[in-house]
């Protein structure tokens, strides 16, 4: 058959398609078939649980606590991580054929397809398996997390014998305490996620079982439900029991040739840092008694409203380029997945599809992920943000901790606590509390949520104007310096006056006091008195921010431009990425550049540049910036269609969107790279839409790539939906729902209403192309079946 | 008894003494009361082993590995650890009188004194004990480290009934794997150090055992061995046995009234990387048999004679300030145990004191230890740096792996491999390689030594002018910066331009480039061609030391005097160190240094500053130092004396020499400073006498204090041995031994030779004195019985 010659993702519009089976392939794919509400996270393993690259079934905000090592130990340094645990596993359905088990290695897969539909919200897979004695049967599975029942999980499991009647026995398991394997060398760590899970209670009954699990250390206290529903003729025997770490639910049925078993299995999750036993038993058997109310079908149509709803909002059409379309789309869905009922809890930086990065969260959530919901399920996007919220008073103790005042955000977390143990790439990067409150004022000037800023918003937007006027100091000539901190960039550290960082505090500190000017009583509420607010505005308006005007560029920090060159033409390309293979200190004092930094300033504090200065430092930071971060490229993208480098913006565009499926990083088995998948949005609607939001007005300069016939994208601000179609010669505009919106199009100002409104497209003469460093370029983009 | 009320070390002007028993006290007088020849160290336990502060008994270069742990890893960390070991303990010697164990914690000692005494090079001890029945005792005991035996030790033990005959019984032992406490939070470290030791072979006969351990993982093998000498009237019965980690021979005997039972116990080390069980019991018996040969009077009478020469080379005199004159005498009987017989091992930030620094050599050594060695017994300086020369191949792999040229020492270590797990504070601080090269070009100006120079100095230097060359890069204009690095200040980190280290780099680039140009056979040797040279003299003449005009002040590193001000108003004096209760990050960034650093250029590279920069810069400097480093003091005292604060240098004298004695930094029971005994020379002779080497010859500017009536001290240069000595008016010089020199007085070339020469004083006129940050002062020092 075809399908066994090839083996890999399938180019669709609408859906992500693995043909044949290819079990070096499973942990590559068990991330990007993940199903998740931002609540509860399935990896994609196949039902029989192996052969797996990794199992992975994660609660959002669900951890355990471990040492953190320090060969040698300083002030401040955070003693305790905090690690994602893979909690008990619902998705276990073990098949016996006869006396021979499924497995996909032994026997053979004539057929074997695995779909994540993007439209359904569900992971399907079709598989014809021939056991190595001939036995014939087709199973067909599909499973989902539901968007709607945020506790629920539930698999359809179709069993059909082809050639023959057959004895068929179905085991269904909830697993705890899964053998994983752990890549970290601190045996600490490992132990602690060895067997992370105490049994605290077990219950099994008819079709359902439960299980209650706490963590050792972190003490947090879980629940996972099954009950099941059967379909087959007759004859069929089933048995329940459960311990500790396991219950199973075993059927054993005689199906005749042509008959079939079919099985649905309902899953419910649940966590609690402070309930007992009995009540988060109740919590999960409660979730499951709706989705059994519910049904497996019910489950489906509500599944599909919620998809429906979101295309509506926030679909993206590319003509020109159906591998893109299919990744952005694929985006957008995990994108969704990850964010949709997180519910004031972390937005991890793999979302919940793999335990890279421990789980954590990271300032990736707001500078990346948030614009993207902020536009499309803006209360994804408030959910998020009241996470870092309720997190507050753990970054005021930071703060203080540190001797500053205000709120530090961490580096890391799971739970709001630093959990970095290398403080020049994590402490040090304050920029992500400028992120934080850049975030809120996208928010809110993309919602006008007055109750969001009077709970949440105004109080981390002083906070971390708080944080900014102690962090920096008036020099003898008046200039508010930001000294000794790390901005986006990895690849340099601990250096003054980044400017990047200087410019998103310049941001923060002014919006503080724009929120104290308009609102008195919430000033009051949270006592901003009107010296503090003056020293913000000072603060603000002497900020600075170096440029060398000799070489018409800005330094990413002081001294920068001075430093040495990285020696491109002699590191192999093998060396990449560069931090496995050079010493920080090496990296840090040459002029070399992990990932935009000074050209997210370009892209973010845009208003901060003249067209002139954007085109040079894009060019001289181009020429250094080797992106062995996942973070870079859709930035780049960005900042290359706005300076008019189409083709170069097309490529970074793809890279990002590409991230993931085409595995660049090498590491996809870990998780999915929200950050990337946030950078395929961005590379499309605010690299070719040219969407910018400073001042609280949106604005676009839309310009497409010749390869590419049109982009249509999909955005709601101030509760309008309205749409960007782009062309080769044109941009058109239209409301779709909703009051008309003020916009700008290349700097004309104008309204946009339901009639469509059709501008033109002003030529761009950029000059020659930038060049990057020696084999780094992206590659080329060449559009598959254009 | 009056010395019952008087607890604590009594001033004395060849000798330190303690008075009284003070259990709490043990674990400083410990380190104090340490003998050692600089291979073998025994801390200055009781011989009954309690009650004790910390057993230590250590082999130069002897040590165990551990895993380096780190939460975050990095390219280029080292991944393993080096610690020093406490070794078989053979100062033990146990006294039971009648049936009670002699243990200072029960009972009464009516007498208790312990005498250091630096002209003979024991420790003595002299109590009268009561036992809680009253039975009274007289035990005096003296030990010693050979300094001309260098695998030896010795014990004379003495008990004397001093009321009623009494059975007493003595059990002296070797004793491997002693049960200690350990500082450090790593379990795993913990681990390494519980029981360190695995018997390889035990043997005990007569009155002689040895003991043969190998450590589990470093795989170094050692030694020890003992013998006896019994002098009594009669009737003693005595028995030895040995097992694994015990040889212990027991000795009882009825003493009567006024008889004495005298003991002599023979000790003998050895250790190997390489040599067989057999090889190193042979070494120690071999040793034990010398020692023997010798008898008790034999070594003391060596040892009397080794330290007569030294002091007649190495005395300073101090007229005006006993305990100063005491504690200076004491710096350099501390300093000569632990260099004398060091034999190409390093020599440890701790000497052989305790366990500190985990028994770790630094940059101390080359900088502040060396230069008394060089002047004093240079052979021991010279075996020093040939400990450095033997571990070029480790700097470097280091090098290497660091993507650099050259050698790259390390920052800290035993073995020559780097230890250090923090990176900003370890490997960053390039400065130890300069070090190193000053020290090899200090000793050889002072020497001659030709053929050092030869077989180690011009490598050393090659080496290391091969490092500054590819670790710095020439700017746009043509400056040569070395950026990145950490200068010695502890406070600042990873910093562009740090002027210690360029001035330091540009030196040993010019002294490597001098050696090519004399010895063209040497440069063909380690193939230095025409191209290299011109380089390093290129990079020399380029090398970028950053001034500020405005200020009038040199930064320790580019942008300092840009950084924030620390608020030392509002800093608890309970505060310091900094390091325990601010983040690096913090301090990093802003303008607080732990140690001299801008200022140790003042000292070392003098003749890089105008006098009025110096004075300039010391004042500005002494305003932010808060000297939480006690490798400080000494340098701020010769800069103090240098630029005319005669009363602020004799302050900082007094504090460097008296660190240990009054345990100003808390921490004496890990070990002795030996850097801060040697600002106690370098106080007095850089300082008050003003001597300064650069260009290969001495120069002086004497000046004294008004607190001090006359200093007079010692050098050897070029094989010439002078003494300088200064009163209020003048210094007169003349030559003890030797050829007549070529010296400079204040500017004034002379020549020195046996008849003595009076020179006079000039005046000076500092101006106003300098200040300190608030409560960071040190003590105004008032003469003691002067």
């Amino acid at each position: 058959m075809s399908e066994a010659l090839f083996r890999g993702y399938e180019v669709a519009p609408w859906e992500l398609r693995w043909h044949g089976m290819d079990v070096d392939a499973l942990q590559r794919t068990e991330s990007a078939f993940a199903v998740s509400n931002g609540h509860i996270g399935l990896r994609g393993t196949l039902e029989e649980a192996e052969p797996r690259g990794l199992p992975g079934t994660y609660l959002n905000g669900f951890y355990e606590q471990h040492d953190l090592p320090y060969a040698e130990s300083g002030y401040g340094y955070p003693e305790e991580g905090q690690t994602v645990v893979n909690v008990t596993d619902g998705k276990i359905i073990r098949l016996l054929v006869e006396d021979e088990p499924l497995d996909m290695r032994y026997g053979q897969a004539t057929e074997h397809d695995r779909v994540l539909d993007f439209r359904k919200g569900t992971l399907a897979r079709d598989t014809v398996w021939s056991s190595p004695t001939g036995r014939r049967v087709r199973v067909k599975t599909e499973r989902l997390v539901s968007f709607t029942q945020r506790a629920v999980a539930a698999i359809r499991y179709e069993v059909e014998p082809l050639d023959d009647d057959l004895q068929l026995v179905v085991q269904s398991d909830l697993l705890a305490n899964e053998p994983i394997e752990s890549d970290t060398r601190d045996p600490r760590v490992a132990a602690a996620l060895e067997s992370p899970l105490v049994g605290e209670y077990h219950h099994a009954e008819a079709y359902h079982a439960v299980l209650v699990h706490q963590t050792r250390r972190s003490g947090l206290r879980m629940a996972a439900a099954m009950d099941h529903k059967i379909d087959v003729s007759d004859g069929v025997r089933t048995h329940i029991e459960a311990e500790d770490d396991l219950a199973r639910l075993t059927i054993a049925v005689d199906v005749p040739k042509g008959g079939r078993l079919r099985i649905t299995k309902f899953l419910a999750y649940g966590w609690s840092a402070q309930r007992s036993v009995p009540a988060v038993r109740a919590q999960v058997e409660a979730a499951l008694a709706g989705a059994r109310q519910t049904g497996w079908k019910g489950l489906l149509a509500e599944q599909k409203a919620f998809l429906d709803d979101f295309w509506e909002t926030s679909d993206i059409e590319i003509d020109g380029d159906p591998e893109l379309q299919q990744a952005v789309r694929f985006a957008l869905f995990h994108l969704l997945q990850a964010g949709a009922r997180g519910e004031t809890r972390a937005l991890a930086g793999k979302g919940l599809t793999g335990p890279g990065y421990d789980g954590h969260a990271f300032w990736d959530t707001e500078t990346f992920v948030l614009p993207v919901l902020t536009y499309s399920i803006p209360d994804a996007a408030r959910d998020a943000l009241r996470w870092r919220h309720s997190t507050l008073d753990k970054a005021r103790e930071r703060a203080a901790q540190l001797g500053l005042r205000g709120a530090a955000f961490p580096w890391r977390s799971i739970n709001g606590a630093e959990c970095s143990a290398y403080w020049p790439a994590g402490t040090a990067a304050f920029h992500v509390s400028a992120d934080i409150s850049d975030a809120v004022v996208r928010y809110l000037n993309a919602t006008g949520d007055d109750e969001f800023m009077r709970t949440c918003g105004a109080e981390l937007l002083f906070e971390t104007a708080r944080l900014w006027v102690s962090l920096g100091h008036f020099d003898r000539r008046g200039r508010f310096r930001i000294d000794g901190v790390t901005g986006p960039d990895e690849y340099s550290a601990v250096a003054d006056n980044n400017v990047y960082t200087n410019l998103m505090a310049r941001r923060n500190l002014f919006y503080a006091a724009e929120i104290v000017g308009q609102h008195d009583d919430i000033a009051r509420r949270f006592e901003v008195g009107e010296d503090e607010v003056a020293l913000w505005r000072k603060a603000a308006d002497a900020m600075l921010v170096p440029y060398d005007e000799d070489l018409g560029v800005h330094p990413q920090s002081e001294g920068f431009l001075e430093h040495d060159e990285w020696d491109f033409e002699a590191t192999d390309l093998d060396f990449y990425p560069l931090l496995l293979n050079f010493p920080y200190f090496d990296l840090y004092r040459k002029q070399v550049v992990k990932q935009a930094d000074l050209v997210l300033a370009l892209h973010l504090c845009g208003d901060s540049f003249t067209p002139e200065q954007k085109a040079r430092d894009f060019a001289y930071y181009e020429a250094i910036t080797v992106r062995d971060s996942s973070l870079s490229a859709g930035t780049q993208a960005v900042v290359a269609a706005e300076v008019g480098h189409l083709d170069l913006a097309y490529d970074y565009l793809a890279e990002a969107a590409l991230t993931d499926l085409h595995d660049v990083h090498n590491n996809v088995r870990n998780g999915l790279h929200l950050a990337s998948l946030a950078g395929a949005w961005q590379g499309t609607v605010a690299g070719f839409g040219g969407l910018r939001d400073h001042g609280g007005r949106l604005t676009f300069a839309p310009r497409l790539p010749p390869q590419l016939r049109r982009i249509a994208f999909r955005l709601t601000f101030r509760g309008t939906r309205f749409q960007v179609e782009i062309d080769g010669e044109s941009a058109t505009y239209h409301v779709i729902t909703g009051d008309p919106l003020e916009l700008a199009h290349h700097g004309e100002t104008f309204t946009v209403t339901a009639e469509p409104v059709r501008l033109p497209i002003p030529a761009i003469d950029p000059g020659p192309a930038p060049t990057q460093p020696a084999g780094r370029a992206p590659a080329r983009r060449r559009p598959k079946d254009a």
